[in-house]
């Protein structure tokens, strides 16, 4: 295989994976709710709704981890955390916001052609 | 809960299911495959590296249950099936592809993060 295909495959695989981590109901969830701004851990959790306080812990981690959110602790007494979108976050949400409006344009037309599709295929 | 929550959560639904759906790593690269035009099975079986006989079948199949796909058969002897991209299925592929687009220019720094978490966590 050459370097072209090489590489193609693996931004294949990137895609894909990125994919399915920005797809996670949650993740675009949180994303969501960190647009208007930087929020605390339970405003947060506040407007995700249904979110268990494990899963929110996990899904900022592994946003933080890839640098989509920043967690900033302020020495207040109690300390308070924040976490904020970064510029990274900020820019995939505009990305995924666009594929979101397509699906939220097409889901009905989807939704009727998988019903027409099952009724012919009984 | 109001109406508006409510359409806004099935959405929410919709989109992460289309995302994880279209985020399917055989499904991109078979749209990627029909985006320069109609198909036979063994012509996009050997464009779509390392895919298997029954993982296309099903590949394919959940795509024509969308509409985005469109299955023909051509009353030749031996008949010939051929596969194509709808409309839809074409204009989800341009809506996807800014996102691989993203995920292209972005992967390397999502990745130069990754490690720099880690490192700092250990």
């Amino acid at each position: 295989m050459d370097v072209t295909a090489d590489r193609a495959e693996a931004d294949c695989e990137a895609v894909s994976e990125m994919l399915s981590r920005v797809g996670d109901k949650w993740t675009i969830q949180v994303v969501v709710s960190l647009r208007s701004g930087s929020q605390r851990f339970n405003a947060i959790k506040r407007k995700v709704d249904g979110i268990s306080q494990q899963m929110l812990i996990r899904t900022l981690k592994a946003l933080e981890r890839d640098g989509m959110v920043k967690r900033t602790v302020r020495h207040s007494a109690p300390p308070q955390v924040e976490y904020a979108l970064t510029p990274l976050g900020l820019s995939l949400s505009q990305t995924v916001r666009h594929l979101a409006d397509w699906v939220v344009t097409h889901r009905e037309k989807i939704e009727r052609n998988r019903l027409q599709y099952d009724i012919h295929k009984v």
